[in-house]
């Protein structure tokens, strides 16, 4: 099957999930109410109607492979989706990078104010582990012990605070990374919680752990191809496809694989983990095509 | 016993307490080392070697009412003392309260850079949540599930951090809260992290749930007494008696019970919060005798 005929039912497929998403969040995050309902909205701003929704799609898939409820599956996309909020949230910061548009939106310190933004982004990472935790979740607490393992650990200072810290660091010095160092800063900084979106569904659904692994290794290798994907983004589409500041890298002189191979190499390189990430799926029928395809759209797509 | 014979037990055990929550810090944070090392440097800057460790102790002396291992007990406390140490962090950051002094030491912010504080802020929170979901913390994992369920629940919106935006929020306003106002407020920003402190332990326990009630209970009185000790000891004592900028609180037109009721009442109020602390622990044995010390020493205290 060729994109043309693919491409249209994986976009509705992401759009449906990006809205059931939504109303999970909707659901999930505290309603507007009460004396701190500005840390409230604030959340909600940040957390609700934005976004391709990959991580997510990604756990709902993952869970579909294994016929995890929907209601489970979409409380941990939730969870996921909240992490990656709060991450966003501050990494905009003017501390941080400094970034007045995200999603087509301003981001959450213009439009609320510093301190607001970086109790919501606390707040939405403190909620995400409450989502997990609770009984909803699933009804074996080991279950729910365990993805709580896994976000922290894909979240934390060994995943994705350790590759910001590399990203800042690679910055403040103004020397470019080599091409190792810039794999580990993407692994971290956004691998990790990637490839913990695709695994979620299966720990959530108990699979044998050769199946988890295989959903794990799936999502580093797409995981890495759609960092890729993002940095060639970033250097050739416009502020208005993206709906975020584009060129910012190469300002910022951010060592990208774009950047250390040109556009060209990089290209092949995420065409080679696309492969890569689609072979992880052998094991699978045809229950995994979304993921499958998913696979070729991340490096097709252009916002 | 009077204060004199047992004060002196008390703030040995703390001290104790205190040395021994250090040494898990140490041994539960990432260690200095390679390219991320300065996340790690700052993370451990802010949870190691300060404070009373209020939270902690609660923790530990909760868990020997029902025999838990010292091991499983100082994971508990120090993950606490993690969001602790954490939301230190960015409460002093220059978008929040902008101070430059904590437990004696420059803050966080003062000492690395405003992002790294940003950044080992949220990882000490991430990486609290690690700790708690890890097997070694307890063998039953609907044990583990559910102190992240009630730690996460205590520090987040409807806790810790909706308290946070309440006192942002009432300074902006420059409007003085009432006294049910600043009630709510302290019991969300520091009253739900002391009072899960409190209630942890028989967590750890499987404790029969009218004690672990009791426990919660008698860490609310505590938490609220301890909150208006802070206010007096704000009021009253000095910068080099606490190692932190005292006198704050009327410099910014904070409400404090201290500010509404005035000293004497206030300080009324706070024996009588000890008192029924204290009576909380009628059902538990000697053992409980640190726990009732505790209640005296914390409006007893000058630091």
């Amino acid at each position: 099957m060729g994109m043309t005929t693919t491409a249209p039912s994986l976009q509705g497929a992401m759009a449906a999930a990006a809205a059931e998403i939504d109303q999970a969040l909707d659901l999930l995050l505290p309603a507007e109410e009460g004396p701190e309902a500005p840390l409230f909205a604030a959340m909600r701003y940040a957390a609700i109607g934005g976004g391709k929704r990959l991580r997510g799609f990604l756990v709902l898939e993952g869970a579909r492979q294994f016929g995890v409820s929907r209601s489970a599956a979409l409380r941990v996309a939730s969870a996921i989706e909240m992490v990656h909020a709060y991450s966003l949230v501050h990494d905009d910061l003017p501390a941080m990078d400094n970034d007045d548009l995200r999603r087509g939106k301003p981001t959450v310190h213009r439009a609320f104010d510093e301190a607001t933004a970086i109790l919501a982004g606390d707040a939405l990472q403190t909620h995400a582990f409450t989502v997990l935790a609770e009984e909803d979740t699933h009804s074996d607490p080991a279950v729910r012990t365990e993805l709580v393992r896994c976000l922290s650990k894909a979240a934390g200072p060994r995943g994705m605070c350790g590759g910001q810290m590399l990203d800042m660091l690679a910055e403040a010095a103004g020397v470019p990374l080599d091409e190792p160092a810039v794999g580990r800063l993407q692994t971290l900084k956004t691998g990790k919680l990637i490839e913990f979106s695709a695994e979620a569904g299966a720990v959530l659904g108990k699979a044998p752990l050769a199946q988890r692994h295989a959903l794990l290794a799936y999502g580093r290798d797409l995981g890495a191809a759609f960092q890729i994907a993002d940095d060639i983004l970033d250097a050739t589409a416009s502020t208005e496809e993206t709906g975020k500041r584009t060129g910012k890298d190469a300002v910022a002189g951010k060592a990208t694989l774009v950047g250390l191979l040109g556009l060209d190499r990089a290209r092949l390189q995420a065409e080679r983990l696309v492969t890569q990430a689609r072979a992880h799926l052998d094991g699978f029928g045809e229950r995994a095509d979304l993921l499958r395809m998913l696979a070729d759209f991340v490096i097709e797509r252009r916002s």
